[in-house]
């Protein structure tokens, strides 16, 4: 027909959930991808006479929702999962992840891990993650390598690594690597200063003005476990929070990291300057440091994400895990099972991810005019059948070894349960390696 | 050589975790299987020497680890799973689940329900499940079917449905059911009063008496809400567990499932009768129940085993994820990341299980002499590599995706995760067929 357009991908699927502001789930509906981008999303039957198209995939037993974004995480910590479980944070960073670092932790040993990572997170259909960690450079090739989205953060932290010798050196390092990278269109940048007892006053007011400038937002652990919080007093004289406000960094660009511990106040303060809040709740639960208080964050409209922070305290890189697990304990804290319903867990793990990260214009949910961040489930699997309602499955029901497909920016990454950027055995090697290296010095 | 011994099955692999005594992991072991028990396990090495098999199964890459013990689930529920979510017990139950039971509830439904539930269960390593639901002796075939272990529950509830007219309709069935049944070694019977709150004194006096005669397990729900709690003070004048303790049912024979809601004097009394508790992490946060004080039950030896509780209310039937959610939810309630480490959670899902349900000295470990209830978990795949611990990432970092294998007492069901003797097909068709039945009463 002459009337038809030429596109790049038609792909078809039983459902479209696009997380959109209306919680629409589409019936037999297509998403049609050209350039990158979804151009269309329409009807299947009407999809078929409406473009000429290069690709058909048809997924007559799919969900497609937006790519999964995790909001936090370190992801080549991946390489240390496992080597040090049930003890306590200060005890687990002072006795086995730091001195491992200090040890093992290079451009190599970020990029691998980093791949390894990315690998993990594709294959649990996340497309974006937000990063903190050492070598940034090295995290942006490896995700660049994979062909995932990233936002990678300019670490700051107030002691020397063998990445950066002081507060300005970290710095300096992060903003030359932001000045190298910026215009490629899967990376965007964050400030990342660790946390409020490992960067002083000085550095964090140094990143304020930088981050204001630059107009990046700035990603912080905050209010993680009770220690932090009695650190602070001691030191400051006041809670972390009340330091930030102070400093002036409360505000729409702060991404703030766990969030455990809040009184109404600190929940008013965040919500009157729009802050955004990572909800890592597996990590929460296996450092022990507690629930943090969605239900009430929600109440205060407070936009809550969430992260799979790293694998060596959470152990899994699996963001279908941590939007039940965020489901089901916001029902368990409130004391009420309405509590954050399935669509609204699906919407926290990735539309809200995309407004932290301030990228929500072009990724977060399946809309016309957005990259084609898509991640396909599939439905014919024995576990989730029957099928009443496809989001209360993918919430509740749904496993990552349901992903099936995932495109980023329109490039599929994962065909049929396959990497396609990736090679499983070279990731194998790589991880065996880092495996006998780190056995051997502890 | 002439002395070698003839046996049916070796399997070899990496790990050996047989979750014995001293908490042991086996590096290169094999297990020797003959006439469906286990008769050795042994240096791999040494094995191939001994012994003249007639099957080997070599798993260089894998744990073997005791069948996983479901000790409380309503199968055939799976059939509603995701019917109604995002809503208080009370109002689930009435509005949604029992309309639904009492219109479709047969010996069809139970028996294709449970056919399914007994699919997922054995590709996530489960061998034997505690089960509570009407038309047992369609539950017991649906197990036998599939050729897993189970526990058939002899229910009573006092008032009518479509399986029985009142409480002595339902015990008479119950008990000739066992009478028909009990000779097969695959299952064994509980006396399964539903909950305190629907079945009277004297109900449970019958059910004490009988089960003191014929030495079978009591399976209850109990504390599982503070409303059920409420509803005995009102109707009772007392706790429900102090009215069982005044009927005298507290005893080692008893299962109770939930305990959500227990003050001091409640756990010393489980502890001094010797109670079991079946703890269902996914369903007591997803009604909002609460958390259930498993680290105090810790503290007082109390047996506390896993169940996930029927697919309606969890949505899953996976016992590596309520594991891994009773780790982690054990080290926030307690605040302390070494409450409940990871050999401890795999006791639960196992060993515990098999002492609750009487049946430990046949299988809940990997012991010679002991029947071959054996799952075998891949750690080939990325997502266990590199790996320190094979407990540490069995707890925290494997799903059921992982599982490979699974034997009960020596029959493969679970063959490179291929079913062995379900048909996937038919039980979709059939899954199917029921999801009709219901979307078009609702």
């Amino acid at each position: 027909m002459s009337d038809t357009s030429e596109i790049d991908t038609l792909i078809e699927a039983r459902w479209v959930i696009p997380v959109d502001a209306r919680q629409s789930v589409l019936d037999n509906h297509a998403i049609a991808v050209h350039q990158g981008n979804i151009v269309d999303i329409l009807p299947a039957h009407v999809a078929q006479a409406k473009y000429n198209t290069k690709k058909n995939v048809d997924l007559k037993s799919h969900a497609l929702i937006p790519g999964l974004i995790n909001t936090h995480t370190h992801a080549a910590m991946i390489l240390m999962r496992g080597l040090a479980d049930d003890l306590p944070l200060m005890t687990w960073l002072n006795k086995y992840i730091w001195p491992t670092e200090s040890r093992h932790v290079d451009d190599t040993f970020v990029f691998d891990g980093t791949r390894l990572a990315c690998a993990e997170m594709l294959r649990g259909g996340i497309t974006c993650f937000n990063d903190m960690y050492f070598f940034p450079e090295a995290i942006a090739q490896g995700a660049l390598a994979t062909g995932m989205r990233a936002s990678i953060g300019m670490i700051a932290i107030d002691f020397p690594t063998p990445y950066a010798s002081d507060a300005d050196d970290y710095l300096a390092k992060g903003m030359a690597l932001r000045d190298k990278l910026q215009s490629n269109p899967l990376l965007s940048f964050c400030f990342a200063p660790h946390a409020p007892y490992t960067v002083s006053d000085q550095t964090l007011a140094h990143i304020l003005t930088y981050a204001d400038q630059l107009e990046v937002p700035i990603h912080i652990h905050l209010h993680e476990t009770t220690d932090e919080i009695d650190i602070s007093i001691k030191s400051h004289g006041m809670r972390p929070i009340e330091r930030l406000h102070q400093l002036g960094m409360l505000g729409p660009n702060l991404i703030a990291v766990h969030m455990v511990h809040l009184n109404e106040a600190e929940i008013q303060l965040l919500q009157q300057h729009g802050c955004h809040v990572v909800h890592c709740p597996s990590s929460n639960l296996k450092l022990a440091n507690g629930f943090a208080p969605t239900p009430l964050l929600f109440d205060q409209a407070v936009n809550v994400t969430l992260g799979t922070d790293g694998a060596a305290s959470n152990n899994r890189l699996d963001l279908l895990e941590e939007m039940r697990l965020a489901a089901l304990l916001a029902k368990a804290t409130s004391k009420r099972a309405d509590t954050l319903p399935a669509y609204h867990a699906l919407e926290m793990a990735t539309i809200n991810g995309a407004r932290a990260l301030g990228i929500d214009a072009f990724t977060g949910s399946l809309e016309s005019g957005k990259a084609a961040d898509i991640t396909a489930i599939d439905f014919s699997d024995l576990h989730l059948s029957p099928c009443y309602d496809p989001v209360s499955h993918l919430v509740y029901a749904a496993g990552r070894e349901q992903v099936s497909h995932v495109w980023v920016n329109g490039n599929i990454l994962l065909e049929n349960k396959q990497l396609t950027t990736l090679d499983e055995a070279d990731l194998h090697r790589r991880a065996l390696y880092w495996e006998e290296c780190i056995k051997s010095s502890i």
